[in-house]
């Protein structure tokens, strides 16, 4: 039993100079499932999208679209009067800033979409946090078979699973957590933890943020840029949440 | 202690239209040290430069460039006459294949920058590769202090190591390896074997295969699309490399 990965296409439809017009904005390798949480928690985080009604449609589309077919290709159609400006988008996405990555800058470099605005948040007793991970390993449905696919949940402040995703990529399994409560119109997820099965890089705080997460907690180690970008914006991060211990990188005053 | 993860810019510069001009072409979230290697590993494995003489030139450049700054753009330079198709070359690295990306032809659709020709290669004793990881794990001195990176390692049909790579990012610990070998001349790998202490997903495959590698041995899983890209090509992949075990996915032929 190995883990599915398949292509996704993400294509954005809108209006633009007075007519309606789509095109490709993201190609990521991904486990095919909840492609439209994906999607949209894809265009959430990358600041493309701030709430459901900004969405008129999401469906899979192209060749493939058959109904016993795969199928790698969704398209986002946004609400009249909801705008993109897909210079600026390409930019983000396909180049993140092109200028002053260099040095002591990076992180005001590397493009935040989102300017994350974190409240006080909750305030979660450790041992709450320390019975996260059994509750995810219980939900990796993929894993047990596999071994070889990444895991991401959601829980409240009292930990209880509110949803958990897998997904090849560790940045879509998120992507579909954050999507799934975005098209429930939950988001931002003020009072809520994420838990991800793996590392904690740069790019999940960013994420974690554009959602207003103020918890993030990861089974493994974080990244050093991971630690930083917490730290700037005041992120409760946690590492290396297992076997009864933890580490605090950021915002240890959540952390009863 | 953590592992860094800092953002790396690529810009290529080449003749194009009779001037010479440069542009950002990726920007990747990597762990310093081996920038050149990993900006020709990324160029060579896209297919953009074949030999080590289409390079003219490879240097650190832009704001952060001092001596006691970290380093995040690399500038590669092409020698006259080695053209890049741009409007190509954004192509294939910002929206990889824009049309049939649809279902059963997702391998064909999903870029292949270079087409590789594996060669019959190396066979392989199962107990030299039994003993890689070990060796692999030997060299793993950003694991050992951070447990959050991930390592990469080249092997002589024998089981030598010749030499291993670590980063945040698995894809970019191999371009490193690719690119360490690219500049030395010593590319295609023919009579080597590559291994990876994660998850072989279809991009360390498509990476391998660029490089003419007929061998790669994953400590983790693979995933679906590594192992049909794999037998596609002919190419020996190896999964769950560990406690004198292993799984063979394709060519099995080289294995004795």
């Amino acid at each position: 039993m190995v883990a599915i990965e398949e292509p996704l296409e993400i294509q954005l439809g809108s209006w633009a100079s007075g007519r309606f017009s789509h095109r490709t904005i993201s190609i990521t390798m991904r486990t095919p499932g909840d492609d439209f949480e994906l999607a949209a928690g894809f265009l959430f985080t990358e600041g493309i999208i701030a709430k459901a009604s900004d969405v008129r449609d999401i469906r899979h589309c192209g060749p493939g679209a058959g109904p016993n077919e795969t199928r790698n290709v969704v398209r986002v159609d946004l609400a009249d009067g909801v705008e993109v400006d897909y210079r600026r988008l390409e930019r983000h996405i396909y180049t993140a800033s092109s200028c002053g990555v260099c040095g002591k800058t990076s992180i005001e470099a590397v493009h935040l979409a989102v300017k994350p605005t974190l409240e006080k948040g909750p305030r979660v007793p450790a041992n709450v946090l320390h019975s996260l991970p059994s509750a995810l390993g219980a939900s990796q449905e993929v894993f047990a078979s596999t071994g070889g696919i990444h895991a991401t949940a959601l829980f409240d402040s009292e930990g209880r699973l509110l949803e958990s995703r897998e997904d090849v990529g560790r940045h879509n399994a998120l992507d579909k957590i954050i999507g799934n409560q975005f098209i429930a119109g939950a988001t931002p997820l003020r009072d809520r933890i994420i838990l991800v099965s793996g590392r904690a890089g740069f790019e999940l705080v960013q994420k974690s943020l554009a959602a207003s997460c103020s918890i993030l907690a990861a089974i493994g180690a974080p990244s050093s840029l991971a630690i930083d970008l917490a730290r700037e914006f005041g992120m409760t991060l946690v590492g290396f949440l297992r076997d009864e211990q933890m580490n605090v990188y950021s915002g240890e005053e959540r952390i009863l």
